[in-house]
Order: structure tokens, then sequence, then C-alpha cells
């Protein structure tokens, strides 16, 4: 494996926060970003020695703008410039120096003097022990691809000068990667890995703002790897990542979501990283809900209601486990605060749980110690973010969870209308979005789905899911896309469990019988019939059971809901026709609405 | 003054939050945003019924999409739709529907086409009494400009047809606006406003996403409108803004800085608005700072250090006057709990303060209630935005304000070295940046200075600044561009007070020898050397006395700090040479870091 390196900008707080982060994270090198050491109180020499005692090298010293091809004056102040960083660089130890492209509006469009200014500077820099890490900026002046920079770089032709790639910007241009395999691997001196959605906006916007980590964008990024390491080249594997999210947010948490997403990049693109493949999953074991004294009764109601039965007691815990088909669900009311809620659990079924662990644990997933006591079963269990726990087991053999359960005979539903689950939603943290994306993506091997952007009534909300191949285990993660302030008077950060039928309609009715089916106005139904304009006998099985429905070439889907159980989880049941892979999103805006409705009707 | 309007889509919420809203501003009519009534559990008919309670009319229902120009079996969809939606609109009580121009792939490239199915749908809707306003969008499939939308309506021909004119689609493309002048006046249906940023990005995630109350972005919205109303169009003004913070800010407070825009905006097309004109502003009279117990002893540990004396105590509140040149701070322990310090006032010098408080509340600033006693000034007050109050004053009246002030007697410093207040500077949280902004603008008329963007050691942050002509009232804000999660370990909403001097490096000295001087590292006037060279005294001057610098073609800004005082309030001193009229924004990040690092030493 390469080194893995960061570069501090990607993260939050001081330089030292950042250090002490990557770090602990796991990483071998840093980028020093200029800014950082400017407003750090510790010397060069102390930063430095920091970093010799995290064990960190110092990779490259970042960004020095602005240099080449220029009129004599600019250029003389230039090489003073660069002359007093060469000072800061012996003493911080850092021997590479990345240079970009000149975007000054003095500097001029001449290959032959920017190489001659290049030669010029790496000159000096060789006196003080300095490489030049040349790169192009996808908004640069007058050179803004790698392989104009690369031709520069050889008509300098010095031996302390070479080439900095890096992915935004090359990637970011639609550039042709494959003239890479022309530059020999002792000229490129580094390699900066940056994902980014695909955004049509300003690049240099979109660069110091939109950012991501590998595979949380839209690059190929693996592809990429694959033609530089080809190259021959054996230096670090670096990432810079400039993004307004990644800024404020915890560096301790964004340094273990990098070196995951450095981690899978590998994986992807070849690399042996020593990670165990994702072993198959054949779908959710059980979902645990926390439901503490009072809310406790409020999930068991909905799950009566809509055919479960209460199959089995824990041994040691107050935990219920509830059965219909292969759904599964836990109810512990250990696991949440009086009249609280939460998806405590999400078990899957892992072909090969102690791989599903051990390759969890290698993308840096908090292992949760089990209490567990003898003859209960021992289940791998990882944190995922945003406060869900993650098991993985196989509920076929013999010494599985189950047997954790004393069944209590109760019989299931004779007419059982559900078969499984369908997704598990989750709401995260603006924090933690794009981090639990990645979490559920590389530790589960999930394939994203397509992105999601809905005006919710209480601010827009954006949204990923991800399945596995055979649609077997389906995760959807959402977020609100500005942090809310105090006004939204919406649940907070809500959850759910969609249950898979053949008969939603069956199903609703069992709701609304119970009492217990979110009720759906009808100015819905009528922009419902103008819109899509369903078969009147469609039309009115959705309205007669307040379904909510969506289209598209591959099929359809019917889905209902339940009120907000305790704080902040609610049912849905869902059917699909066809090959129908969507869920509803265009109908979330009018479920949150009706849930408000209904949680305001409820406590009135 | 025309009648206001404003669209749901730009409030959060219900729809009958958004209408409550919109009418407790003073708006007179709304825009229903189909979305908004599709949520709604209200009938049409309910709606209606809400909206005459409250007096406000609906001026439009939008948004219709991809009608037109499409082959005959979409165009039979299309018009059945749209007598679906005549029949919601007739419910509704409305008779204006938009009808954007199509995005849709099967919309093909044909004026007389696209003319011929906008007259049928003409004659559908004046069956029931609706009316079209068409518009084109920015991003339209084929009909993209306001004059090819103009074309096609004249040659539909039907009196049921007319043009709805968008701001933001004319101005974003930089069409030209004198093309509106041949529209007569009876074909102009409706016009919507709005602002937005100047961005070189996709125009449908601009208009999205990003749109701004007018007076908040860069358009030329005020020449815009006077072009407008010189049509003769007589019908609503209304606003029509689609932004992420709006989306889910506090309705009753978005709906305030609409109408508050839509005021500015008139007044300066030269739409009698009965607004009285902003009165001259001749400085800060005042800025009084709440320091609750513990913490008045640090601020006034820091006026006395900076070498204010404290000439006053008020006659019956906890209240000291400290003052030094023309620089007055109020420390009042009354106003802040115990440790805490915030600015609680700015108080503005004005040339007819009685005018200055009746714009204010006509611009919807909330008038405070003044607790004083007999014989006591009663300053007019109004709250601003983030829990500062705001007070317009003449300090040269025998019965101003200073009479309230029992004069000490303490001498002021033999050797002065400040002489006014240069500015203060606030920090918003992210939902009433916009508003804060558009609030100091059109109630003290100020004028917006250059934005910046800062990357913070803990995130991205943004400012604005504004002042009056002759910069004698200068206000800075700025906001987290993300809002804070927990890990940001920086002070929560700083506020400071810059104060003028002649002399920095004694204001240093002065401050040092308290210990109360905030101290800047070797690392940043190294990066300055190389940087800016200034010449070697200069920078010897800088280090010497912890003082950050800056430097543009209008001069030099000099400038330094003392630490946090209680939980948030701090002082600056800066010193400006030449004229220059920034604020030293590129050193912030250094500043910020400082503060964290003096925070932590102080705690230890």
């Amino acid at each position: 494996m390469h080194p893995m390196g960061i570069a501090t900008v990607c993260l939050s707080g001081t330089l030292d926060d950042k250090l002490t982060a990557a770090a602990a994270a796991g990483f071998d090198g840093v980028e020093v970003f200029e800014p950082d050491l400017v407003a750090a109180a510790d010397t060069p020499e102390a930063v430095r020695a920091r970093c010799a005692d995290l064990g960190l090298t110092i990779d490259l010293y970042q960004p020095f703008r602005d240099f080449e091809a220029v009129p004599p004056p600019l250029l003389a102040a230039n090489l003073r410039r660069a002359e007093l960083k060469f000072r800061v660089m012996e003493r911080l130890g850092a021997d590479l120096l990345l240079v970009c492209s000149s975007v000054h509006p003095d500097s001029v469009d001449d290959d032959d003097l920017a190489a001659e200014h290049l030669h010029l500077l790496s000159e000096r820099a060789a006196d003080h022990g300095v490489r030049i890490a040349y790169e192009a900026l996808a908004w640069g002046r007058h050179v803004s691809t790698f392989d104009r920079a690369w031709r520069i770089v050889r008509r300098a032709g010095h031996p302390n000068l070479g080439l900095c790639l890096d992915t935004f910007h090359i990637l970011s241009r639609g550039s042709d990667m494959s003239a890479i395999r022309v530059i020999p691997p002792e000229k490129l001196f580094f390699l900066q890995l940056a994902d980014a959605p695909r955004l049509d906006m300003d690049v240099l916007q979109w660069s110091r703002h939109h950012r991501l980590f590998p595979g949380q964008g839209a690059f190929d990024l693996a592809g990429f790897l694959r033609t530089v390491l080809e190259t021959g080249y054996t230096g670090p594997l670096s990432l810079e990542v400039f993004n307004d999210v990644f800024r404020q947010a915890d560096p301790r948490v964004a340094a273990v979501d990098a070196l995951r997403s450095l981690l899978g990049l590998q994986e992807a693109a070849g690399v042996d990283t020593a990670l165990p493949a994702p072993p198959r999953l054949d779908g959710v074991a059980f979902v645990e809900i926390g439901a503490g004294a009072g809310a406790d009764a409020e999930v068991a109601g909905a799950l009566e209601a809509l055919g479960f039965a209460r199959s089995g007691a824990h041994r040691s815990k107050p935990v219920a486990l509830w059965e219909q088909g292969s759904a599964r669900i836990l109810v512990n009311r250990a696991a949440a605060a009086e009249g609280a809620t939460a998806v405590a659990a999400i078990a899957v079924e892992s072909t090969d749980p102690p791989a599903s662990a051990r390759r969890a644990e290698r993308l840096l997933a908090p292992i949760l110690p089990r209490e567990h006591r003898a003859g209960e079963a021992d289940l791998a269990a990882v944190a995922a973010p945003g406060g869900t726990s993650v098991f993985f087991c196989r509920s076929d053999v013999e010494e599985g969870w189950r047997a954790d359960f004393a069944p209590t005979g109760d019989p299931a539903a004779s007419d059982s209308v559900l078969h499984g689950v369908d997704h598990v939603a989750l709401t995260q943290q603006t924090d933690d979005f794009d981090g639990a994306a990645l979490f559920y993506r590389t530790v589960f091997g999930l394939d994203p789905e397509t992105p999601a952007e809905v005006a919710a009534p209480f601010g827009l909300m954006r949204s990923l899911s991800m399945a596995d191949a055979a649609h077997r285990v389906r995760i959807a993660l959402s977020v609100a896309a500005v942090r809310r302030g105090g006004w939204a008077p919406a649940v907070p950060h809500p959850q759910h469990v969609a249950f898979a039928t053949g008969d939603i309609a069956a199903a609703a009715r069992r709701l609304r019988d119970a009492g217990l089916l979110l009720e759906i106005p009808a100015n819905y139904y009528e922009d419902l019939d103008a819109r899509l304009a369903p078969p009147p006998g469609r039309l009115e099985l959705l309205r007669a059971n307040a379904l909510l429905y969506d289209r598209d070439g591959d099929g359809e889907f019917l889905h209902c809901y339940t009120p907000v159980l305790g704080s902040r989880v609610f049912f849905e049941v869902v059917q699909r026709l066809g090959g129908h892979t969507g869920y509803g999103a265009p109908n979330a805006p009018v479920r949150m609405a009706a849930h408000r409705r209904d949680r305001l009707r409820r406590r009135a």
C-alpha cells in the first residue's frame, strides 16, 4: 500500500487539532496548508517536532501561487517570497513545495518563459534541499491543463522540478487521462486526490467549496488512480478536499471519513489494501428500535396493527421480538429515554458475519463492546454515524441471535400482509451526512442510487439511498440542506422502517382500524390526478386508503405511513409494482406536512 | 403605492404558517405556490376564506409547467391537467395562472405552435374566468427571454393571455431591459421581483437556491422597476424568492424582511412610499455593552487600559459611561447575565432623530419601549436583528442622553490615543445574516461595501460591511457560512467595537502593559514579510506591537485586539493610513486562532 496523506485544509480547527486528528485516524503524512501554519503559535521547528511525535511525515508545503512568466520586477519579488518560504520549509523539515500555475494578471502566455522561471525557482529551491511540484489549476490564467504543465516541466528540465497531479483540476475539466501515461514516475512528484459532485458552476467556486472525499462524488477516481499507479508512481496518495461542511465539522470524525474513503478508493482501483471483500448481504435480519417508557407501547401498538406477532422475549434484557414474514423488529425499552424513540440498531444478514466485521473494523468502524451473557449470541457490532449500531449476523444458524429470545407462543396474524423490510431511512445531522453515506457504502459494500433533493415544508432536504445489487438491503439517508434553526417545528432527525407488502390497501386498512394511518389531504389526490392521471380505479384506491403514489418508466410505488411514534420513529408500508426502485421522494413534503398536522392534533 | 405581494414559496412552514406571516408583515396579497396547497389539509375553499380573513388577495396561482408547443397527445394531457387546475383556482378564488415556458424534451422550437397552444389554453381558461400569465424561464427549452415570450403572447392574441415578467429570469441573463417599454400595460399581467448575488453557475440552480429579497443581491432592481412602472403597469409588486436559508427560517421574520426589502426597492426606484428619507448620520454616539457581574470588570479594565475615562454614572441604572475623544462606551451591568457580554445597543448620531425613528418604524423595525424616569432622555429605540437595540440621538443637545449621567469627575487620560468609533462588528446567526444587512442598510440608509469570504479555523465566514458615504457610521456583519455544529470550540457569535486611532503602537503598548493585548504569532510576521514586504521599520513596528496589517492601492490598515472580554465581546483598535476602507478581513483567521489560544491559556 502507498503512504496515505491528507492536506490540513481538509480538516477543521487549529493546526494542532488537524495534525492530531490526522494521526489518530491513521494517516502517514500531511500536506501543510500555509494559512494553517501562519495562524499557529508553534514555530516551524515545533510543528516539525509535533509531526515527528505523531508519526506524520510532512509530504508537501502548499500552496505557492502566481510565480511564473511575469515581468522582471515581479519575478524578483516572487523569488524573494520563495526564498523566505524555502527557509520556513527547511525549519519545518518539508522538502516539497506545491507551485500552482499562475492566475496573476501580469503573467504572460509563454511556456518558454514559464519554464525558464520555474528552472530558476528550482535552482534556488535546490540550495535549500527543496523540490518543486508544479500543478495546473483548472482556472490557471494560461496553464490550466496537466499536459501543458508537463510540457513546461519537461522544457524546464531541472531535477528539482516535477509535476503535481490533482484529480479535481483534471477531472473537473473532463481532461483525457491517457496523457498521464507518458509522464515518467520520477517526474510525478505528488498526487492529490479529491472527488466532487458534478456541478455546472464556476470551477474555482466548485473547487473551493464543494470537493468531497473519494467515493462521495461523481468523479472516476478509481480509473484515475489506476492510470497514475500504472506509470509507476510510488509517492503518497494524498487528499486535498475543500468543503464548507468538512471545514467546520469535528476533525476527528472527518479524518476517519477521509481515511475510510482512501481505503475504499484503493480497493476500487485494485490496489491491495488487505481489506476483506464485502460478504454478500441477504437482507435485513432485524431492526432494533429503542423505545423508552411510554413510547414502547406506541411502537408495539403500531406493530400489532400492522399484523406483527410478538414472538419472543429476550432472556436477559427488556427487549421484545416482533415478527411478520421476514420482517423482524426488536423493541428495546432500555435503549431510549422516556417517551423517546430511535433506530438503535440495524442487523444485516451476512453470508460471513466475521468477515463483514473484520472489513468494518479495517474501515475504521468503531467496534462496539457487546454485553452478552453466557450462552447468548455474540453479535459483531460496529457504530454507524448518527448513533445507530450495525450488527452482522446469520439468522439461519442454530446459535444465532434468535436463540437469545424465549418464544412467547403468540400466534402470528393469520392474514400476514408484510413480507419483509424494504428499507431503513435515517436522517443525519448536517456534518454527518456525507460521512454516513460513505460508511454504509464502504462497510456494507452498497452502491449509491440517484441523489434527490426535496423542497420540504420546513426547508430543503437532500437524500441519498444505497442498496446492494439485488436490493436486499436498502438504506436511505437524508439531511436538512441548511442545518435547522430554532423555528423549524418538525420532528428532529426522524427515522423510519419501511416494510414491503403485496397488498398495501390491506395494510393501510389495518392501520386505519387502529387509528394509526397517517391521513393524506384531498388536495394531494386532486393534484395527483392532474399530474399523473392514474386510472380511476387506482386513484380511488389511493384516496380511500391514504396512499401516496409515484410512478416512472420502471413501475409504480404505493406507500403509506403511521404517525410518528414516540419522539422520532415511524413506520412506512410500501408496495413496489414492476421494477420501481424509488422511494417516493416527491411525496415527502406531503408526508412531512401530514406528520406535523398529526402531531399538533394529538397534542391538542 | 402598488399592492405588495409575496409568493408562498418564499417562506418556511405549512401554507397557513406562510399566509399568517405574510399578512402579519403587512402584505396585500400572495402568490399561492402549488406544492404548498397540495400539502395542505385545507380545501381550496378554506384557503380562500382564510386569505379573506387575513385581508390577503390571491394574486397568482403558480406554477403551471411544460404546456406549449408539444405533440397532440401531450397537448391533450396538458389541457386535461390545466382543466383540473382551473377548477382548483375557481374554488380558491384565484384568477391568474402562471404558465412557465416549457422545458419538456418533446416541446418544439416553433413560436406559431406555442402561440396557438397558448391561445387554446386561454380559451379554456376564459371559461373559468382565469387569465394566463406566460413567463419565459431563463432555462426554457426554446423560449428563455421575455421579448420572445412577448412575441408569442402578441401572436396568440387572446385577451386572457398576457405576460409575467420575473426579474431573475431577465437580469440573470443580462437581457436588455429597454424592450420592456414596448409592452402595453394591459398585457403585463404580473411582475415577480427577486434579487440575487452574481454567481457564475447553472442558472436553474442559481434560481432555485440563491435568490434574495430586493437589495440583498447584485441586480439593478430599481432600474428594472422604474422601467416597468413607466409602461403604466398597475398590478402588484410581488416577491418570488427561492432561497435555501429563507426556506427554513422563521417565516414571521422572513416576511418582515421581505416587506422591508420591497419598501426599500420602491424608495430606490422613486416610487412614493411615504418613507421619510434617511437623515444624515454623523457618527456613532455610543455603544452600549451589556456586561454581567464579573464581565463588567473585564470590560472596564480594557477600557481603562485603552485610556478611557469613566466620566459618568447613570442616574437610575447600573450603567457607566466611558469616554475618550468621540468614542463613548456605556457598560450596562443589568443588560447581560453573570459573566456574559453583548453589544446591547448602538446609538447613532442622527441630524433628525425623530425622522430616523419614523423611518425605522415605517420599515417595520420593532419599536422598543423605553424605560425612562421623569427628567431622563426618551431615546427613540428600535430592535435590530440579533438582539441589538438601535438608538437615534443627538449628543449636542442640552437635554440629550448625556444628561442622564451624573459626571464622575474622573479625569480623562492625559495622553488620549483613541478618537472615535471606527466600526461595530456583529456576528449573525445563519438565518439572520441577510436580514440584518437589509435592516442596517435600509433603516440607517447605508451603502453595502464589498462582501468578503474568509476561511477561518473553525469554518468559512462570510462578511458584509456597510457605511454612509462619509464613513461616519460603519457596521460590519459576519456569519458562519455553515451553521456550526457541536465541534466548533470558538466563541459563539462574537461582537466587537473597533476604535480609531492615530497612533496604533501607543494603543497596543497600553493594552500590553495591562496584559490585555492579543498576542500574534511570529509565523504571521514571517508570512507578512514574504507576502507584502513592508519596509523593515514598519515590519518591526508591527511585530513589536502585535499589530495585524493589510494594504491595498488605497492605503494601509493596522489593527490590534484585546482578548475576548466576558462571553463574546472584544475591542479592536485600528489605524487607517491613506484612504484604506477595508477591515483587515485577510487577518481574521489569525485573530480567531489567537483568540482561541488566549481563551485556552486563561482557562488553564
